[in-house]
């Protein structure tokens, strides 16, 4: 393990919660006002039971040494917090994390206002947290892991577009002040085995046996898990995507892998049966700001990274298409929308990000009620 | 590692959201209204920053090894989620889950009816939700740490009182159904670093910077940095504890240790001065069903484990209020409330558990608005 020297700084609590929500021009929320829940809870989907070979013996104990023999373990299941509000349209949203975070990602932004998750409960939709599995409190790993602490903030900071540490960049969305840098870093929790793309899928497909049909809504490493899951179950109606890491595509059209500094990116191959439920439900993808054309090679890290992706989203899109889908790629600078990092669902203009959202939601008739 | 025989058998998800809060005979709270929230959300307290020597270089990349030179690592904090109900009384409510357990501890019960979280918010608590640092969503440890997926379920039935595996208890209140017990199992979760009562109290009492003055409520292993908050800072204005794993006493005041074969007990030592913080506030402590008097030493573990915690809780009792405090302690079966095991306050009965809560908090002025 590396040696750390260690900051006598404490960290105070944030004054996160002082910050109240802002007026906004937003036409669609109710933003600031009273939510009214009619039901919330947490519930666990998917996992499996592993059974130690051998027989328990009953009121065995030997100073707290494990004796797994006969015993069962429930893990790599995904814990869910969800709230229903009152009148709820239709269609639940059930929102899946990127790598290293958890139902955290959602449920606030880094400098204390309401989140995805409060913004769209507001506007009436059931929402479905997942911590998935491996993560969070879905923590019980059918795995092995070393949980090893090492610094990392200032790659992620620039992995992330935030900025060139320590600068941001220019007219970033993400609020400058110290106190949001640290609450945002305080999202992060690590994995407690090996990520696998299948478990997730899988568990996130099982979500939705528990919140009915709805929409899937993903961010980064949970892109790729998220169109498994739409590939994997009639349940998903519509999947919304933020910078998501990977792609499916069909057996024999995976595109050539697409070389960048932060590591060549290739698509998933899949049979044309399971790439065709990707056609038959509508799906948006929002790219933010600060990354160059497909050409334009960088040094920058978060340009590098989300470069390719970004361009690998463009052939995903125009397969889904070709197919009979129907699928929009959303790059914000090219509407308008400036500033925003890898986290522009919880920056200062997610408001504004809602309202893209619900408007598309709206435009497919996915926030119906009484249906 | 051990190696898992792994049960095929993939678990399906449980309709423990279709079960539907009870008709009760509960005068106190409105279970099964719904619940109004004028503001929700999630922030991080506590902790520390982690700096690696050396300096940080911009951009710099090998292939996502790490390079955490100049970097920062925030860790060791708790995540807490929030949520504060219109007209809300005076005093919130910190819930601190305990050992293997999570903020879910309190926010549903094994068979989907509403945990403490809920129960409390529509009786007008505000309600906070802890994940300790190291645990859940609060995962990013600052010391390293080895995740070796154990199978102990069996163990954990039998320390918590359920029952001798496979048998529940007589008249247990935990619900016997497959589901409840798998949805239960499902709770758990690992430490991402060891268990540091210092760590946890210091980031509990500053969970309090936040939600201000107000009633800490506690369950087995979160005892103990619970009294340690309570005598840190002057926010904790009661504490209320579910079976806790220890306690506090004065120096020179510890009692003798107490054998048993789970281990022996042995109390705290604090200065007086600290000590007598514990003496200024209201404390509550429950214990449940299945737990033998202190000289009937037994062979079954669950017994064995409590029996020595329940003792020293008497003893506890005895030394605060020796000192002029206001410590109660409740034997569930002594006043009459039959069959609870560890998990009192998500059984079958947990509503009944709350109205115990209620009246004690009503008893104490702790239920107050607009103070």
């Amino acid at each position: 393990m590396k040696k750390f020297f260690i900051l006598l700084l404490m960290i105070g609590v944030v004054t996160a919660l002082a910050a109240c929500s802002p007026n906004t021009s937003d036409t669609q929320g109710d933003e600031g006002e009273e939510l009214t829940i009619e039901k919330q809870g947490s519930f666990s989907a998917g996992g499996v039971v592993v059974e130690t070979p051998g027989t328990y013996e009953s009121q065995k104990f030997d100073n707290w040494k494990p004796y797994p023999e006969g015993q069962t373990y429930h893990g790599d299941h995904a814990s869910v917090f969800y709230q229903i509000p009152e009148k709820a349209r239709d269609f639940p949203m059930v929102f899946l994390h990127g790598a290293g975070q958890s139902a955290r990602t959602w449920q606030t932004t880094p400098d204390g206002r309401d989140g995805f998750q409060n913004i769209f409960l507001k506007r009436g939709f059931s929402t479905y947290l997942i911590d998935q599995p491996r993560r969070g409190q879905a923590g019980r790993s059918t795995v092995e892991s070393q949980i090893t602490p090492v610094a990392d903030e200032q790659m992620w900071f620039e992995i992330w577009r935030m900025g060139r540490w320590p600068e941001y960049s220019k007219n970033v969305q993400f609020p400058q002040d110290e106190k949001s840098l640290e609450q945002f870093f305080q999202w992060m929790t690590p994995d407690t085995g090996s990520f696998d793309a299948n478990l997730v899928s899988d568990a996130t497909a099982k979500v939705f046996d528990e919140s009915g049909k709805g929409i899937l809504v993903t961010h980064s490493q949970g892109g790729l898990p998220g169109w498994m899951a739409a590939a994997q179950t009639d349940k998903v109606a519509a999947v919304a995507s933020y910078e998501p890491g990977n792609y499916l595509f069909p057996e024999n059209e995976v595109p050539e892998s697409l070389p960048s500094r932060t590591g060549a990116l290739q698509g998933i191959s899949v049979p044309m049966d399971e790439f065709k439920k990707l056609t038959e439900i509508p799906i948006v993808i929002y790219f933010g700001d600060y990354i160059p054309e497909a050409n334009e090679i960088s040094d920058d890290l978060g340009a590098e990274n989300w470069r390719v992706r970004l361009e690998l989203g463009r052939q995903f899109v125009e397969t889904v298409n070709k197919y009979g889908g129907d699928a929009t790629l959303v790059e914000l600078p090219k509407i308008g929308v400036h500033g925003n990092t890898h986290f522009m669902f919880a920056e200062q203009n997610n408001v504004e990000l809602a309202d893209l959202l619900s408007d598309w939601m709206k435009e497919k008739g996915l926030d119906k009620r009484g249906q």
